[in-house]
């Protein structure tokens, strides 16, 4: 099994990553939890596939589990599901003293990590992501929110989780473009922060070899968002190079009104734009750009989507990691080597 | 003016207690704060009395602040409000370098540090409580919450203010009922922590009294809750000393639909059981029930109120302070001391 600690100060935590753990998960929660009420909240399309292998173990730890399941989509993560959590928790009787379990993606994790933050001041919460995306992503970071009519994840909170499970099985159920849309993410880590890392992607360029190293794989992009975490835990700065390709991606993900394109395939198609920015700016050198292009088209993601110069200037003026008049950008001098440039934000260029 | 220093680790910040103050909360909340947007957050009644004049000291100081009014009562301190607060904060483009600031009693204090804890994961916050039990009450402990449908408090956070800031001219616009309901907690911090603070109010045993030295008695309340309050942040076990006559006060607000009497009256009142309970055990010695007694009947406050054996154990079954079939009374041995006792759920006394 391969574990990472998680240190924030005073809430540290471990992710452990092992093909079939789900199956073990009662036992590694009865590790971090009194053995009492256990809710696990997942959405429709995971319950039929992992709901009762989960419901099991914990059953089998002397757990009382019970299941609460929200739709799929990202219109979950509302003030109204939010509303229904607390209604389903609380009727069956939860307390501070149990635990709340998150069985899915993203949506599911950062519903129910909100819900477990605030719901009685705080219960604890143990994350079982099952996208590639959550797996790398929400393991490390502590942000759990919901969407607002105004915008997305605008209430929320920095809550650690108790113990991160991650099961690279629960991968073989994903599309093929879910699957994707987890490794522009972990693309961004290599191209950010690790050449290695990045080579050793572009030895194994496709969904098949990918998963034959995968344990390591999201073992190391947690370990590396970890670094950048650690030493930024309120979001004051550092963590701003996790960033790259977001820029320009959230404008793609707006113009499209976040349906045409996964998040991965924005940030993918953002990450290009950043570097090709950085090429006309004399910054990304070598051969940078073709090699993040390169790598984004073997797992299927796209290389460029359309977006005129205006749009993408409208969406950057409103970015809420703008500072009054700039934006900083993170763009690569090489691969494994990003600058953050603060740019009037009337300049950004577009093709 | 009479400053005390909170020091939640990590957190400290200052309660600022002067007659007049408000005059001068721009100036004071311009040390904590960049000089930005200021959403100032009240209800109908206190909009009319103190908003304007917040307002022009915010103004004076650099301030942009502007006003969002909820309605007055408990009936603000929900999801409902939570939501339209985080729709008025969004509308006049808050950011994480702004201020929040609660003008008002207890549940606009609740309802707006909930909203500042998790709106874009947290925006700084000032309090203003403008009643005696928000100013003695909600000063201390950086508890936030809002109402569910299944009970009060239900949905939370732990969220420290930057600045408190108590006007104590503030009380004079209130009713001899409400300034009474403060009054019940400043009475349970001399009867659980400090005999000789008791005995000043015995001394000073009516409202205008009271208001002689009401700065004073406002710092050294919330003194008392600091120094039980840093010891125990998370609310873990230390705290449960200020639950003296809560046990009892819970059932009997909740006996009569928290409408006929306020929280203090019930407290009061609750005091009087718990320290009858205390000497039908022994436990309570002296005249300590005769002297609580005759304060809380000089500010005109229930010494006691009728409550049916089984209205009492059916509420302290389900009192969210139980452990299992035990549930803790805090008893008092005599002024200034009290002790934690777990007594069978079942085995609960009345008359």
């Amino acid at each position: 099994m391969n574990i990472l600690k998680v240190n924030i100060p005073g809430r540290e935590y471990d992710i452990k990553i092992q093909k079939g753990i789900l199956d073990n998960a009662g036992v590694l929660i009865a590790e971090v939890s009194p053995v009492g009420k256990a809710a696990v909240v997942t959405d429709e399309n995971v319950a039929p596939l992992y709901a009762e292998k989960l419901l099991d173990s914990l059953k089998k730890s002397g757990f009382s589990p019970f299941l609460v399941t929200v739709p799929a989509g990202e219109s979950s993560k509302s003030l109204k599901y939010l509303e229904f959590l607390y209604a389903e928790l609380l009727s069956n009787k939860i307390t501070r003293s149990d635990i709340v379990i998150a069985l899915g993606g993203g949506v599911v994790g950062d519903l129910t990590g909100f819900c477990a933050s605030t719901l009685l001041r705080g219960i604890p919460f143990v994350q079982i992501p099952t996208t590639l995306l959550s797996q790398v992503d929400s393991s490390v970071g502590g942000k759990v929110a919901i969407n607002l009519p105004a915008g997305k994840n605008l209430a929320g909170a920095f809550y650690q989780p108790r113990l991160v499970i991650i099961d690279p099985n629960c991968l073989d159920t994903l599309s093929d473009k879910i699957f994707s849309d987890g490794m522009a993410e972990v693309i961004k880590y290599g191209a950010i922060l690790d050449e290695n890392f990045f080579a050793k992607l572009e030895n194994s360029a496709s969904r098949a070899k990918v998963m034959e190293i995968i344990e390591d794989v999201i073992y190391h992009s947690c370990d590396l968002k970890r670094q950048v975490v650690e030493d930024d835990e309120l979001d004051l700065g550092g963590r701003m190079i996790l960033n790259f390709g977001h820029t320009f991606g959230h404008a793609i993900e707006k113009k499209y009104n976040f349906e045409t394109y996964t998040h991965g395939e924005a940030v993918a198609a953002g990450m290009v734009m950043a570097a090709e920015y950085g090429e006309s700016l004399g910054i990304t050198k070598d051969n940078s750009k073709d090699r993040i292009r390169s790598l984004i088209s073997a797992f299927g993601l796209p290389e460029e989507i359309d977006i005129d110069e205006q749009t993408l200037s409208g969406s950057i003026a409103v970015d809420k990691k703008g500072k009054g008049d700039f934006v900083s950008l993170i763009l690569p001098e090489k691969i494994g080597k990003v600058i953050i440039k603060d740019i009037k934000k009337d300049h950004i260029w577009t093709k």
